[in-house]
């Protein structure tokens, strides 16, 4: 409903489009773009020169191919001049990293959330922001945006977190009041997005991820809770209240275990964390990390393995129902159960592979998460991304 | 990448972005719509009056509200002088019908399978479509196009069935077929639009459902087997390969019952039509209808509850972990087993509501299909309907 004739935002579109088709395939040349997008050859090198002077795009040298006449100049997204600041505000830590157009992770850091208060946490946040983009700045970078991860389903056009329990908050204005707080310590007022985390990790691997990109692309979160972003038609799948992918809370077996959700049987009680801690637990095992459970099942720990065979094998379920629901062309395992190692994952990747060949279909591509416990921190900075170069959804939002 | 600054194609758009303005809220005004759409109040006029000659529009009477000056005048879809045609090629029967713009059965006709022979299926389809259109040109209405409902996975660019297992039938270029056909019949070439059944009535719910149409919106297709349609973010979502929401092979049981298809588990082990039939078969029972089983039930048969209540209650895991997924805002039933009546539908429906308390967040609504067995015929209809108002979708696909 946003088509107005307008003719800067009609220019944009156009634009954005080019950027988005060498995102998609680098090196075309202009008449390349010309012939993908429609546009006549004349406005394509009057975007193209646009795209370059801002930082968008760099030409490079043609290669030499022996054929005669002028060889056209192969253009790329440009991964020196401009940037993309992403923070993570996760449960037990914050991070903060810059990325470029490219996904090349510039700047980043990491520190443990510095208290459950949402004033102190907003405020540390700004500060790290802050920094970083004074950073770039030092080093002659345009920062494009901000973008956040949150532990929470999000209102987007509110800027809002509207609830994240394991944090304790709800309906938390958090874009407005990070907004104040960047402005305060001296960060001009640049665009800032918002989402849940499993989300923006999965914006993530759908910007920054292994080329070509299938869709829909799953990310599946996998930690105490289990979750997922979804990109599907090149858009954020976020349901009717924003929490679709909710698959923690999917039913694996009818009168199963209970889960704290009140519900039975939940994919959580199999293979969330906390499920697989209590049960290490039960054997007056102490508190182990992650990393060192997946090291004892390594070593010929017997329980261990089994353990984590018998997580392995309901995430191999879990995973296979997100592929008859959504049939994505990849899912992607991300959080902090990555590191439970093979017993887990190649499990569920075996089960997997199992189901696909009793169907007769060939399964989706299974991968760990590109840039592990840095995913949703780049993930919010790829949000940056995905918005500016779909400038309709954005006008369409604002 | 298709806007082109294409003038002709420009005004399409906008024009379809008023049709589906009015369609989601009727009686707006011109003003209304200009206020709505960003267009000026010139434009929405000069498309409004073309939207109105070619049938698209009808003014009403402005009500009389006391208010001075001249009232603006409310417009509405037409339901009177454009048609749409939908077929529904099943497995067991075929359907033609014609609906409305706003979705009225103007025409229907139902008759078995004529033959599992392709030439004579779309032979035998041509003809009826042919009729319908003939009847359609004699009641003074002008044909849009033509929509055709599969029982399987399309490729719709090129449109054809992937393969139909029901039929015994693969890689079938059925438009292509069909439109030779349609012109051997006499039926000028109008547009002709393809894809799964369950897509197709997902459709028809989305585009002729109660209003509001909340999204996502997910239609369950219960029969033999248990598939879905999804629509979402405006579109049908259909995954990598066309075949998302094949929620029938989703395990609810691990190491459940065999399943056809070589898993165990999968949910038409509990709810489909044929394992239902199959344990009234281990009683001797002999085949009955649908009609028949929940007549029995009605009628106090103590075993026919207990299976009915027993799929019925997977049903209802079934149905909330599709909210899980997607959380759409409806779930709508269709398809065949929605005859077995309440000891099926009643417990799906609580144990989903049991679900969504213990989860603390509202349930999506449940609905049965709005058109019945016609669900897919019209669903085809409203394929032809959804594509039309979507132009640039339409053009990016050709």
């Amino acid at each position: 409903m946003s088509i107005t004739g307008d003719q800067s935002f009609l220019k944009q579109i156009n634009r954005m489009a080019l950027v988005r088709v060498i995102q998609q395939a680098p090196a075309l040349s202009r008449a390349d773009l010309a012939k993908e997008t429609g546009l006549t050859k004349s406005t394509v090198s009057l975007l193209v020169q646009e795209l370059i002077d801002e930082g968008w795009f760099v030409e490079r040298k043609a290669q030499v191919t022996g054929a005669l006449g002028r060889r056209p100049t192969p253009l790329y997204i440009d991964s020196q001049r401009l940037a993309l600041i992403g923070a993570d505000l996760g449960v037990e830590s914050i991070s903060v990293v810059a990325v470029s157009l490219t996904g090349n992770v510039l700047d980043a850091v990491t520190e443990p959330l510095p208290s459950p208060d949402q004033a102190v946490v907003i405020h540390r946040l700004a500060k790290l922001i802050a920094a970083c983009a004074e950073r770039l700045k030092h080093a002659g970078r345009t920062l494009l945006g901000i973008g956040l991860g949150v532990p929470g389903p999000v209102n987007e056009q509110a800027g809002t977190l509207k609830y994240a329990p394991n944090l304790g908050w709800s309906k938390v204005q958090i874009v407005a009041r990070l907004g104040s707080a960047l402005k305060a310590a001296g960060v001009s007022s640049p665009r800032i997005f918002m989402q849940n985390e499993a989300d923006v990790a999965a914006l993530g691997e759908f910007e920054f991820g292994e080329r070509p990109i299938p869709e829909p692309l799953v990310y599946l979160s996998l930690g105490v809770g289990v979750g997922a972003g979804i990109v599907a038609n090149d858009r954020l799948f976020s349901g009717v209240d924003g929490s679709a992918g909710d698959f923690g809370h999917s039913i694996l077996q009818v009168d199963g275990p209970e889960c704290y959700c009140g519900r039975r049987g939940c994919a959580e009680t199999f293979i969330g964390l906390r499920a697989i801690g209590t049960q290490i637990a039960a054997w007056g095992e102490k508190a182990l990390s992650t990393a060192a459970l997946a090291e004892l099942a390594a070593r010929g720990d017997a329980r261990m393995r089994e353990v984590l065979t018998h997580a392995g094998r309901y995430l191999g379920v879990l995973a296979h129902n997100i592929w008859t629901a959504f049939k994505p062309g990849r899912i992607v395992f991300g959080g902090p159960a990555c590191e439970l190692g093979p017993y887990f994952f190649d499990t569920a990747a075996a089960c997997m592979q199992r189901y696909a060949e009793s169907s007769g279909l060939p399964a989706p591509e299974l991968k760990q998460a590109h840039y592990g416990s840095l995913a949703v921190a780049v993930g919010a900075a790829a949000l940056v991304l995905h918005k500016l170069i779909r400038p309709l959804e954005l006008k369409a939002c604002a």
